[in-house]
């Protein structure tokens, strides 16, 4: 089997047989196939498209491209959640401690953000001594006790999404739904989980601009995951405005715990019970309205807040923070985002918040930048609402005076003003089973 | 200007700028920019093609990609003749002896052969001691004293095309009309002939397939040099079958010089002084039918055949062997491929003659094969002929007697025969001028 062959056979609209998809995955991973071919076939692909069975194989070896973490160790259903990559949604942090409060597992291997979303390990790194390298033996042990343990991804996990996301990144392969789908498919197969809930990000903060995209990649999704074996639920939700008051990693820390005390914002409280009530369901814990509701119960006794603030405990961080978020550790420089006009915030762009929170220190535009975990966004005027000239939209944070003049501009180019409120669509725009 | 947006631009259907057209070839050569993003964009191009503009800004980025030849001591109009490239395809060495002949300078760059085609500079090696490795000033010389030299290509001579080439050949991005024409005439142009005329093979021994990609092909070359100031005809010719009676290297310069002394095919013939025609013409000598009156008259008065040797000898090769071609060494071994059946030849494939041909080792299958001057094809039946069973209709010449099988296993597979004569196109398809 010759990559040259697979190459003009994709490139002459051909459907590769699930021999030739594993044969190119194990090959890019030995380094035996070069670079330059596995480019020109991801490019053929971006144009071609693949069947769902294609797209299947493809999902299936790079999940198989190394090691499988062994987590035979952990008792019980486990469920994970997954996003897509939104701006302000740190949803993981609430859903998660709601379903593994309620007995279902939650052994979550998590990413690093990059650009101008955020990830999951960069957060509850901003609590001190939270530890996210944890071995296979702790990880189990936690899971098994707290319901909940969250830990980075090593670097054997599925290899070949590395090196291929690496190379899409550099040669404009990365819009391909297809690849995308495997891509995060790949990884998330990897852990073996039992049921996986997705959560596709729509609008100008997401990957997806569009919700027929959306829709196709997570219908892409669920077809994978379905094939794989597991229990399947995705749903589109909004991202054309960043999600709850808060962008940048001990901020979101701080919001879902406060979320999670049953004093956060209704978006960001709706959308983790809505996903909350997908993951409990998914476990067999009832049907979406009564997990719903169980998954309100769960916040309001506390025992939510609890369980997040064991696995904090367990993995090393300052539990007392999570309690408390006031401890979070403030950053040295704070101005204020003032409105230039009165009027109705008709539009709060999440990529451009997103990328002022980058500005402010609160990510990284390449991988080994570092970052600031105190730096961030607080919104205090969200879309929709009817702010006057001169009121304060946003409160920044930075450690460097300097970045609060680039992100203010960032902030002033995204933000329109009205005379109207704006027609605004809901949350939740859509589910696939 | 980044690399990655350019890809991004072309594979999003946009049409790119001189600038970074050029910024792409120069960023290449000087491999600054990687082969993996070179082959997305090649990948791109090849679903999304190039506007004329964009085919002539890459072509010229090509030309201008390395050092060009000083022509400068040459006088008088220069034209050249370039085949797209096929099968007993020998009509450079008569048309060009013929043009310079009747006074137009004929300064030939010219390539060698890879596959199932020929190359000139294999074909003028067969000569004993013919040197194709001319310094400036004696090919310049060479031309100013006998109205022609054939030199190889210098490595120097747009590097790019060689090192794009070399990548397609890989990423399996070769067959796109835009990156073949730039290819093509990114090395003529590089040449600064004043006049270019092109012979585009179209048919089973060809690169292009069928008469409608062959004309877009040759429209799309013709523009890009009239766009370079040249002047410029284009030919569309069959080669479905091979042209002439003979493949193979030494073979083929024995037939070219017996069709100069009035003994050669039709075929080759007709084509032969159609070619020499439209390149005298371009150089201003009349019309088309007053120089092919012209070319006719000078393979008749023989001043054609001495131009030949003269250049042989100029170059250092056995003049004698052009003024008698049975002086050329014979091959080892030799076997006759025979009609299984009596009928009409209805096909005789020239891809897979050309194969044959490569198999008894007249051609090189990859860059640093060894050819055998000797080896090739004779055919004693052409398309259209009776033959009768058992009839010889080719004879193979090789240096190992073990390939004499395997070509007549391929020439077996790569003939038919029928009981009418089959309707043949002519050779001459389409003229674009």
């Amino acid at each position: 089997m010759r990559m040259y062959d697979i190459i003009q056979k994709k490139k002459r609209g051909g459907v590769l047989t699930d021999e030739e998809i594993s044969a190119f995955v194990s090959g890019y991973v030995r380094e035996e196939i070069p670079d330059y071919q596995a480019a020109a076939l991801l490019m053929a692909i971006c144009f071609v498209g693949m069947t769902p069975e294609e797209t299947a194989a493809l999902t299936f070896a790079i999940r198989d491209s190394g090691e499988k973490p062994d987590f035979g160790a952990i008792s019980g259903f486990r469920v994970d959640k997954h996003s897509t990559g939104g701006v302000g949604d740190k949803t993981s942090l609430v859903a998660a401690p709601i379903v593994a409060a309620l007995g279902v597992k939650v052994a979550k291997m998590s990413g690093r953000g990059l650009g101008h979303t955020g990830g999951t390990i960069d957060k509850l790194e901003a609590i001190r001594g939270f530890r996210t390298d944890l071995s296979a033996a702790e990880f189990a042990a936690v899971v098994n006790r707290v319901g909940l343990a969250v830990t980075g991804q090593s670097r054997t996990l599925a290899p070949a999404d590395r090196k291929l996301y690496a190379l899409r990144d550099v040669t404009a392969t990365v819009d391909s739904i297809p690849l995308i789908a495997s891509s995060i498919m790949g990884k998330k197969l990897a852990a073996d989980d039992d049921g996986i809930v997705l959560d596709v990000k729509c609008g100008s903060g997401a990957f997806m601009k569009t919700e027929e995209e959306s829709m196709v990649l997570a219908k892409t999704m669920v077809d994978i995951g379905k094939r794989a074996g597991k229990k399947m639920l995705a749903f589109v939700t909004d991202m054309d405005r960043p999600l709850g008051r808060t962008i940048g990693n001990s901020l979101e820390v701080a919001e879902a715990a406060e979320t999670l005390a049953g004093k956060g914002p209704d978006d960001l409280l709706s959308l983790s019970l809505e996903l909350s009530a997908a993951m409990l369901s998914l476990a067999g814990k009832g049907s979406l309205e009564e997990c719903r509701k169980a998954a309100e119960d769960a916040v309001k006794s506390g025992i939510a807040l609890e369980t997040l603030a064991a696995m904090t405990e367990a993995q090393g961080g300052e539990a007392s923070w999570i309690l408390d978020p006031t401890r979070f550790p403030k950053a040295r420089c704070r101005a204020a985002f003032c409105a230039p006009q009165s009027g109705y915030l008709v539009h709060t762009d999440a990529e451009g918040y997103g990328r002022a929170a980058l500005a402010l220190g609160a990510g990284r535009a390449r991988l080994d930048d570092h970052i600031y975990p105190a730096a961030g966004i607080t919104l205090l005027a969200k879309t929709g609402d009817f702010v006057k000239a001169g009121e304060c939209v946003a409160l920044l944070d930075s450690e460097e005076e300097a970045r609060l003049d680039d992100a203010k501009a960032i902030l002033a180019a995204s933000t329109r003003y009205g005379d109207a409120p704006p027609v605004s669509r809901p949350l939740l725009l859509a589910c696939v089973e």
